[in-house]
């Protein structure tokens, strides 16, 4: 069988990457500064009851790759067997050749599951299946060993500020357990204003998470500052934020109260004091990032929910989000500079959805690096609809050219996947694949300790420096 | 003399790209579903008058390649001799160097009057001007000998649906006729409502056409539906538009009617009515395809007649176009899921000006996959501006990383030109090039049956199982 | 110590590459046709007084370098000493890899210094310091000398309408001096009237400059055409612009006198009447440039001063500035309509500053070349942040695909730093790399003739032709 995928060789072309990939990166434990895993499993720590649950049951890439491929959406999303939505993705793979999807799930097979030399398709299928399942019925893989497995030193999860932290709580109890795993502060909620039953209904959960009451903007603003607080004792030092657009609308302190009175009434606000409303809350959420020393991680640009069929029928995160186009730039640094202006720019980490702005957005985190804090506005690593040997290489150029890849925080999974962490293998190969060609062809010098050692930098030390995360235990 | 552009190794680098080409790629036939060729030209089968005739009359790529080399046009679209133009059209070829013109021209040379190792500049200007008129004389140069040596299969047309198929018909009554010569319907004069005056004239000839007298928008309708139903039985299956942006404007039928009743009393609608009319429009040639199977063209964004002095003189389709820069994507989501929302949107390919926004389209695309047609919507080929190497590459490579190369319908020629077909040549050696170097390093498998399959997909097969167009005779 | 860098092979990569670079392209003479040195440091050639002032005084891309690596701005453009500065730099120098800064400055301490084999660090930092500052002091150091070293055949320096060309006048008075030192025509005050304290004092330094009182807008325009007059005498061929945007806006000169009117009053027009005003006087330069036959230099999209803070403390040029990202397309292209609508639209050099805007640059520059003037329209080379390997690259391919690289009138320094002109040897190697690719893959054929007067052409002899400017003496 193919010795495609080996794991030796795979993408580092020459000397050069190898000796970068096999002495530098290869060793590094995994930063995961960034993922939607759910940290519920991980504190259960049951099994997982099949392959297809593991791989299929929440994973859109795959969903959007079946559909493409003509797939019945009984065997994507429906009810289908476990068997037959695993046959059908079978099917898909090999259909697959050339996405970043069919680099992924045979590094899975290998990393997890031992599989090499194999590739899945229709006819391999079966095997495949059958010793996945095996396999994932034993003690070694649950949730909390594939993390181990993987040498996740630390992960961060995104929760809601409403959410309980119990969970990382329990976590955090078990000192066998290797990983730090964290919240994230995602306050995406407290700026849907959009929706004001849902967002009443929000309230609610807070006011009981937070204990305080909700009566007026002061009160609201009160019980964010308590979870803020709740979130960084338990190792959180990242707020994420996802926005199309980060335009800044300018308002005063005084018409904030007003429209949230409007809100609390139950009433949307009209699109001005919306975004005025959006503006406030950023820059309030700026500032309590700054005053604890945290990131901001700001995923921009995404439009969501296109395909309103399927949004009524599955919901979001089903596989129905693009790239959007908005040119940014006026808007983005506008915002930076509003936060700038008043003293409360916290360290932030731009994500781009659209690689064409790559360029674009390292020239504008230039406008903004100030010391002591060496690569304060990060350009973040291929996102989402980016995150290929492509779109890595692309993130990994524009940002050296227009700005310092030495002080790059690195690769994140993004994903809802136990089984994706070999994304970051991936990430590193390409990296040492890169800087090995620029070695060989003399494009940057043969300097072991100054090149070896920028990759551990960007594998995991620049990002261990960066968010300042407190370790496990 | 020298041995570049060869045709056993031209491009082809490697063993494994070789072997793509001349075991896979090489012997299939063409599939060429969106061409300008004039089909009268097939049916009456008179030989051109000379290669300035064949290469120059109606070209503005080489036009505007010889006028960015400071050619009199006199010499491009004026009065000058067949000879003088042809020697001017020499002069300038040296000059466009990595331009795809360079490779075109030499490999039409090669494909059709087997000129080898001789590359065109002043030099050899009369040798080649002189061997050419004396080859297109012949009986084996007239325009239905040009489709059969180069394979042509299928060759959609470009028709209004106002034209007479007369033509269409004649070539199917050549029983020793090989290639499948039908016509795509185009009916963008639907939808010119801008022009009151050219848009009645355009609906006298409907009317005499389709035997509908048009009163109202109904009758319209009805007009426009017979002549889709002739279309379809004279073997089309995809219509085909071309807008600067698709962005649907909400309409009711019923305001339609009046918009109509406006337009037909001779008066220019103002500009949103004009756009709820274009979109009503769209909605229903989406319903006749999805009726009857078709696939719809959307090609997008390009901006055309820039030039006013020149398109005073010269008229449309002389040069003087360019890419448009437009962000398409919420428009472009929001049309195919207004289609999606109406359950009318057909197979649909989306051909995008612009390779900045390739991921982009490809995001979007995904959106509204479903089974079972495999890629029911395609990323089209690289359109326009981007048919070169570079621009194939990137269609390419934003189709394989965002979704899947595999189902790709491949190449079109969207010329004017009979002597253009080896730009599908051209195409292929591109495609197994980037195929082969990826077998090469390892980043596909050097598995033959699913590259080299995949190869074949691409080149003729998805093609045929996509559009469903019938054989010929 | 490392080889890398060693000018012989430096980016030059086979035989192909290295036989156009040391055959052609290296002996060259340069034609720097636009930059910001200060021609009074020309025209007093005192020594410099250490290599940070001639390195760091006003370099922006090293000072964002800095602040990206999070040194104290005290060590960039505060009250550090000249080696506390150069130490920060120093130590920020192995941070840059991949940057096209790290190529820049050990090229230049090769060409300039010397220095061959050294890697800068804060290792080297003291001895290179040394070094550098014990030549500067020398007679072969002084500014006219660095410019003859280099083979400066001509340098066209950036001047407002409203300055002294003393210095350049003085220059030509030295009859040992080999460059032509000419300027250039910068009016970009005369468009900005948002300021109109700051205008009406420009106003009074051209009328002083020119001899003109200008009392309304017909004896403003006197003055700026005696202006024009007197820089084409002092070998001027270029005027150059700077806009986010060149939109044009409809306008009747009737109404511009009373908006000129209005801002000679000491008011601000409103922004339709400035964008009025802005196109008239664009129309009015393009008419000059026309007549005299000089080119028009448009850089288009910068984002300026995007800091606000920063932009309080240290002024325009800091490094604040970005990418903007305003669609250009419809707005250039009726830009460019207009001029050749009133028949002025002169030679012309477009600048962009966003690279996934350069496919449809060169589209948009396709639709207005006409002869005699081969290239009329340019595609101006890779400018500002793509100014690197990669830019220039992207830069070059998208000439080439689109329209005639081998009409290119090829690179410029664009720099503030009399140490810059190892930059054209950057772009003739990645030139000559590139082409040289081509060769050897057989996608441009080995006909060294051709391809080796193409890179001449682009390195020298194109733009001679094009600009016309006068030799020196």
């Amino acid at each position: 069988m193919s010795e495609t995928f080996s794991s030796e060789f795979f993408l580092l072309d020459g000397h050069h990457a190898r000796r970068l990939y096999h002495e530098y990166a290869g060793s590094m434990p995994l930063y995961d500064y960034h993922s939607h895993l759910p940290v519920e499993l991980l504190a259960e720590n049951r099994p997982f009851t099949s392959i297809t649950e593991a791989w299929l049951a929440s994973d859109h890439y795959k969903w959007r790759a079946m559909r493409w491929n003509g797939v019945d959406e009984r065997l994507i999303t429906g009810e289908g067997s476990d068997w037959d939505k695993f046959r059908a993705w079978a099917e898909t793979v090999p259909r697959t050749l050339r996405n970043p999807l069919y680099h992924w799930i045979h590094l899975e097979l290998q990393d997890f599951f031992g599989i090499h030399g194999t590739l899945l398709n229709s006819h391999t299928a079966r095997a495949v299946y059958e010793r996945c399942n095996r396999l994932l019925a034993g003690e070694n893989f649950r949730p909390r060993a594939l993390l181990e497995r993987m040498k996740v030193r630390v992960l961060c999860t995104t929760n809601d500020p409403a959410e309980s932290l119990e969970h990382h709580r329990k976590l955090r109890q078990d000192p066998t357990f290797q990983s730090s795993v964290v919240p994230s502060f995602r306050p995406d909620r407290a700026l849907a204003v959009h929706d004001p039953a849902a967002f009443m209904r929000w309230i609610s959960t807070l006011e009981n998470r937070s204990g305080v009451a909700v009566r007026d903007f002061d009160s609201f603003l009160t019980a964010l500052q308590k979870r803020h607080e709740l979130f960084h004792e338990a190792g959180c030092r990242i707020s994420d934020h996802a926005l199309e657009d980060p335009g800044p609308e300018s308002y005063e302190e005084t018409e904030i109260e007003g429209i949230f009175s409007t809100i609390l009434s139950g009433a949307a606000p009209d699109p001005s004091s919306a975004r005025k409303f959006r503006t406030c809350m950023l820059t309030h959420f700026a500032r309590m990032n700054s005053r604890r020393g945290w990131a901001m991680l700001l995923h921009l640009g995404a439009l969501r929910n296109l395909n309103t069929r399927r949004f009524q029928e599955l919901g979001p995160d089903s596989g129905y989000d693009a790239m959007g186009d908005r040119p940014p730039a006026r808007r983005l640094a506008a915002f930076l500079d509003h936060l700038k202006g008043r003293e409360v720019l916290p360290k932030t980490v731009l994500f781009n959805i659209d690689p064409r702005q790559n360029n674009l957005f390292v020239s504008i985190a230039g406008c903004f690096q100030e010391g002591p804090v060496p690569g304060r506005i990060q350009f973040g690593p291929a996102w989402w609809f980016n995150d290929s040997r492509e779109g890595m290489i692309d993130q990994l150029n524009a940002l050296s050219s227009g700005g310092l890849l030495s002080r790059f925080v690195g690769m994140v999974t993004d994903s809802r996947s136990f089984l994706s962490f070999p994304r970051h293998d991936y990430f590193r190969r390409v990296l040492c694949s890169l800087l090995g060609q620029d070695m060989a062809s003399g494009i940057i010098p043969e300097d072991w300790e100054l090149v070896g050692g920028m990759v551990e930098d960007i594998c995991f030390r620049n990002a261990e420096r960066y968010f300042g995360i407190p370790a496990a235990g």
